[in-house]
């Protein structure tokens, strides 16, 4: 049960948007320029960065509809973002975005542990400044709304068929409401 | 020496706002509205639970100039956020801050470790929903800011005299830019 009274029949993060909207309103707008804007990574890159950030953080809900995002940037393919999750050095994904999700494993501990190394590798892999601004970023901002959606102890519906759809809509149509 | 090239001759978090206004605009946005919108709790207390959960995951940036932030919407004193940042438990600080503090340090860590107990001894004390929400959003969202400075490794000047000047600005004109 939530620890404050959020609005009934709303799963995870959306029963706190409603609750705030005055919040709302910037974080969707974050999660939209991370996830969708122009981007030389593609949405399936950050989406997957976004789920195994949330994975490490043991954020069910965001990992559960992320995962499905990224899923449905890639035709409905599960099988990359639950390799990356799994292990992103053994993961079919390009040199780049290991390293760049060495970077992010680091921002979900402690953003002090991003080590010049850590850089340097994912520049030698052809990351530029802002595809490492980025997922600095993404990481960052799934330490936030993940703690967001354990913090209040918001409804987290279990099993994949919820996600599924929530994932193809938020692929499809984003996080700012029209 | 930050991770990427940053603009020259700016702290911690404005550099990263400089390279990248379309994460910026919604950053700032929602630090206005978490820290300045219209609130039951003042804008004092809510500096005061940033300038806490900086200190905790040690970004020394934020922690200066939220601190700064909190004295400056008390008259310019340092005493109370200082002695929060000590121990919250013995700050001359309300017994509903008090409750609250425990909550924020609890999301600092994970959301999953705020327990119904903290938020019952929050709402014994006179803690509203909209209180407790955004307690746990302003820790939330500064394990999102912390990480972004640090994960960056931004120029962070030492000493207290840029802070002072920076957090009398943050109290007055805010986080959003005109």
């Amino acid at each position: 049960m939530p620890h404050i009274s959020l609005p009934d029949g709303l799963p995870g993060i959306t029963s706190a948007f409603a609750f705030r909207p005055e919040t709302a309103k910037p974080m969707r707008e974050l999660a939209e320029v991370l996830l969708r804007g122009l981007n030389t990574l593609t949405s399936a890159e950050r989406e997957t960065i976004a789920a195994f950030v949330s994975s490490r953080n043991d954020c069910h809900f965001c990992h559960a509809s992320h995962r499905a995002a990224a899923a449905h940037h890639s035709g409905g393919d599960y099988a990359v973002v639950d390799a990356v999750t799994r292990d992103p050095q053994s993961a079919p994904v390009s040199a780049k975005l290991k390293a760049l999700l060495t970077i992010a494993g680091h921002v979900q501990q402690s953003g002090k542990l991003v080590t010049d190394d850590d850089v340097a590798a994912a520049r030698a892999e052809g990351a530029t400044d802002v595809e490492i601004h980025d997922t600095v970023l993404i990481a960052a901002a799934f330490s936030m709304f993940n703690r967001y959606v354990d913090g209040l102890a918001t409804v987290t519906p279990v099993g994949d068929e919820l996600y599924d759809p929530m994932g193809r809509r938020m692929a499809s149509e984003g996080y700012v409401r029209k």
